[in-house]
This record gives C-alpha cells, structure tokens and sequence, in this order.
C-alpha cells in the first residue's frame, strides 16, 4: 500500500495537473503512471523530477533505448521493484528484446560481482585509466 | 595499497599465465591491468571472472560500448573507484564521447533519485509494467 | 513470513520480558511491536538494541523528531520497509504532518541523485569544507 | 582527480554563468564549490540540480538544518566522502553544534543496524504502522 | 511474478539441460531450483553462475558451512528476499542452528552499524592493519 | 583526515577511560585503535558499540574467526575501507590464511552477483526455502 495516497488527474490541484497534462502529452498517454500520482503528494519534487526526466531521458547524446538500459541498471543494483518494472517496460516499449534484457541483466551481474573484487583486493588505478588533467 | 600483492606475468603459474595469456590475446594488450594482478591470487576466481566477462561482455544482443555503460552505471551506483575509472576508460576506448559520459552520470543520478522516490512513496505496481504469465 | 518465529510476551525467559517490560514502560505502550518479539530470537542482541535506541534516540543534543526523520532517511535509502513503516509512524507520532514527510522524502531522494553525481565527477573536497585539524 | 574538468566561472558558457551567478546570489558565496564545478561538463543537469535543491533545500515544511542533517545521513549511508563534507559544513554553517553531528552519527549507525535486523527477521508490519487508506 | 518466465528441465535446450544436469547430479537434488529456472533464460550466464558457485562454494580453504553463512551476510546487506531464503536454508541442510543463524545476524548487524561509524568518521587506517608491502 | 578529531586515552574523560580500559583489557592491547578514539567523541554510542561487540564478537554459538569472516564480507559489500582493513586483520590474528580471505573474496563477489540475478529475475521462493510457521 502506498505511503502516500495517490492523487488522481481529477482531483489535482491546478500546478500538479499542468505537470501531468505534459506528462501525458510528451508521453502521448492516456493517463500518468502510479509514481507520478503518489508523487503529486509534494507538488514541488513532481515538477523538479519531471522536468530533470525530461530534459535529460529525451534524445540527446545517447539514444533513449540506452538510457532505459542504464536505468534498469541502476534499479536492480538498488533493487527497486517499482523501478524495475517500469523501466523494463519502457525499454521493451523503445525496442529491447529478450535476449537483450537477459544480457542486460548478466552485465549487471557481473559488474556487481566485479565491484566488490576490486573493493576486496583494492588494485591501484593503472596509469591509463587516470582522466588526463 | 592493494589488500594481496598484485601478481606479475613474470611471476605467475602456469595455470594464472594461461589466464593471462588469453586477456592479452582476446583484448590485444601487452599486459593484463592491475584488476587481474590482484585476482590472481585467487586463481579459480581469476578464471571464473574472466570467463564470464568473455562470456557476456563481447558481441551479443547489446553492442559492447553499451555494456560499458551499464558497468559504469553500477559502478557509480556502488561507488567503486576503480572500477568507475576501468570501464569508463573502456567506454571511452568503444568510442564514447565527453558529451555522452556526461549525459550517462546524468541518468545515473536520476535513477538513483527515483528509486528512493519510489522506495519511500511505494506506489502499487501499474498493471502494464507486469510482466504476461 | 518471519524468518524466526516471534516471541510474545507470554512465550518470553525472564531475561527476554525484562527487555520487553523496558520498552512497554519507556514507551507508554500496551505491547512491543513484531520487531522486537522476531529480535528476541537473539536475546543479547535485542538488550544492546533496545539499550543503544534508548540511549540514543530520546532527548539529546537533537530532538527526538529531528532523529525519527533520520531514521527514516537512512530506511528509504537502503529500502527497508518495515524500517521505513515504523519510523514513519513514530515521526508522526512525534509530531511531523504530512508536509514535512513528502519534503523529507524529497530530500532523501535528492541527496541520493548528488552522492551518485559526486561519485561519478570525483570533485576535489573544497579547502573550506574540510575539518580543522 | 576529477573524471571531468571542472569548469571556472570564467570559462564557462552563458548558460551555466547564469546557473553559477544564481547560487552565488542564493547563498551569497563569492564562488560556487568544486561539485557544482564539475557538474557545469553537462549543463542541462547542472541547471536541474540546482534548480531542484533551491525548490527543496530552503524554507518549507523541514528547517534548512533538519534538512542539512537528513542529506549527511543519506551520504554516510551512501560512504560519499565529498557529500559528507559538504553537507557536514553546511550543517555547522547552520548552526549544528559537534554534539548534535555526534548524536547525529549514532542515530544513522543504529538505523544501519536495525535496518539489517529487520532485513534478517522479516517481521510483518504491525497494523498501527500501516499507513490508513 | 518472475520478470521471465521460469523454464523447467523438460522445456529445457541441451545446452541448458547439460547445466541442470550438473547442479541435480552435484547437488544431489531431484530438480534445480526457480533461481536456476529463471535464470536459464540467459543460458551463457546460467553456465558461468553455476561453474563459478561450483568452483568456490564447494570443499575449499573454508568449510562449506562458514561460506553460506557469508552468503547469508552479503544477502542481508543487500536485502536479497530470494537469496536469504535459499541461502539460510542451505546453512541449515549443512548444520546450522538456531543460535548459529541468530547470532548470524546479529554480527551482520553490528558490521552494518560499525560500517557507518567508520564513513562518518573517517578514523585513520592503524598501521598495524595495513598490508605488508 | 578523521571527521572529529580522535581523543587519546590521556585526553580522555573519565567515562571513555573505563570503556578503553574495558576494551584493553578485553583484547589484551596496550592502546585502542582509531576507531574507538574518534567514536570517544559521542560516549554514550562509543558505550554502547563497544558492548554490544563484546557480548556478540566472542565466543558464542559461531567461532570468533567465522564472524571476522562475516564482519569482512559485510564491509566489503559495503565498501568500507577502514573496516576491510581492520577485520581482515583480526581474521588474520584469529588464524584465517591468505587462502581463506582469498576464498572469502570470491564467496563475497558471488553473493553479490546472484543477488543481483534474483533482484532482476525475481524467481519464487521455493516452498522448501520458506521458514516453518
């Protein structure tokens, strides 16, 4: 159950209802998905978390599918349920296969297992992974 | 200073030099990088480790550089330094540009925001992020 | 379903309902709540807890709301629901409104964004950041 | 050594001068710190961060301390090194005194602990916790 | 609901049945396991996962038993619900009690706890800790 | 450099002075290591940590070299650098060898990959992994 409950479009206040019209009109939606609805509970951190999605998960230097993956990523090495399944849906929905996701998935795995090598073992960074200065 | 002395060629078994030997083939490099200096010192894990990154991380369902930035997105995620600064520098060497590590450590942050989002607000699962039975 | 079976009141050594007893009288409630009966599973260690929180969390250089917020920030990032459920609960118990949970979780939510985006760009700490020697 | 360059008010764009002017006019500081620096490499998140600590972190519902002590509670969580300090100074700045980031310390260590504890024993949410639908 | 749908030995590849295989003859165990099932679906990385676990996690430098405790400390830490399960149930089938597992998870604990001390104070490493150069 | 600055025994006040005597005398030491002397900065968790190590840490329903290993698999999932070098030196001084701790290493990355799998897949608990009621 959500700690919060969750605000639906008719019962909006105008500010949070302006931010879910661009939602569903940037996303061509019917209607928002539950985070945005539990999110509206602070008016302030809906706006700011919208509009920073937007400005960075749009097209840009990297393709959106990419970014989707990333995403994923991120919610497994955190374990965020929620997160995971709305970011596998969105990168299925920008084109992810199967065999992708399960790829995905090993990558994260691995690079999981790999961290805490190098946090056990603690090698020192080779000279030619340094940024240069 | 790394917790177990780091291994060279020089003074590895046989069985770590036939490990080694294939790192430097398969990534055509004159010498392995510190990261499995280190390991060598486990020798089964070293083996292990390397085959399933040979395994997983060459050609497959995602192109290598994309792989490259889902490891550094874990490794941000979990505050790895030396593996942030590895697989960036293997990003870079797939062909990543400023502009897209910039935008990639951009996603990265986000996700991790949203998903403290969604962990504190737990909103219920919308019924098209489930997966079909 | 619990992992080991909770220990009511009844069920309890003596050692076990001192414990209890303490916490039923510090806290002015009728009975313990289920992590404290799962926790007495391991009696030394439900006497520290309870001996640290009492210690701790009560009247202090902070005031006790203020540490109930914490303890909810810490729970959201590591996404512990019952941690979460509970402090929650105590910090309205303490007094917070609704309005100061839905900006603590945006706070929460964006410290979680500015470590990853810290971790990512390593910026050098700031000379006036650093603790005087 | 910073992944990226950080970025001098003197060489930076217009549109992240205008981003530094503001949190140097906000916070009344001669020079932004070295995160914000590092961050200008990708200036559409510079601008985003910013924008959503200036809509968050100041007067609201939590005082600016209580907020300052929730964000060095989620970077000890995180082990954030340039975010503890950070937010640390800001603390003080705001008047915390060396007892309470003391009591401060302790509360997030316990929270780490119980955190794991409930993890462990999986006790059910009692009713009283359950947020009221 | 698993993200991918579970494969049994009988919809099972050759490639896939040959691990299943291996795990039912080494486990000595009438079928595999859902983590198995689920993760067939990634059929390199079901081999990798099982070659690793049956290098390490077998007859080594530690007995069987101390290593699933330790994979119950990792799971904990990182509130893996799956992996606690199978793990404290592997603990158990090699021997251990009631009073092992609790006060398992009461150092796991204190180590979650004592971990947040040590990043938010930062002690210095005593010289008698480091390695041996 | 420590957050708080560390407080020598001779600098320290008659309450910390009884928990180094305590942990002195416990460990058989001349001195307590930095740990304890920056914890001397908040007496009260300095107390509590200290006791609740002493009634966990020592004989018990584990050997104490097993909990070193565990405090060691939790520290360095966690990354916590002080922590990885001060128990891998007690898991030392209680008798692991090079061997062990490189066993450990793996048994730790592994944990941390498949719980990553699991978070991903989200296999069923298998009826035989679930705790008798």
């Amino acid at each position: 159950m959500p700690t919060m409950k969750p605000i639906s479009y008719e019962a909006a206040s105008r500010e949070v209802k302006a931010v879910f019209d661009d939602i569903k009109t940037s996303r061509n939606v019917p209607d928002v998905n539950n985070f945005w609805k539990v999110l509206a509970n602070e008016p302030r951190m809906l706006k700011q978390t919208w509009e920073s999605l937007k400005a960075i998960m749009g097209p840009g230097a990297l393709d959106p599918l990419t970014k989707e993956l990333v995403y994923v990523a991120v919610s497994v090495t955190n374990n965020c349920e929620y997160c995971m399944a709305s970011h596998t849906a969105a990168a299925r929905a920008k084109g992810a296969t199967d065999a992708q996701i399960n790829e995905l998935f090993a990558v994260i795995a691995l690079a999981n297992m790999t961290n805490r090598l190098a946090n056990a073992y603690q090698p020192e960074v080779d000279p030619q992974f340094k940024p240069k200065s």
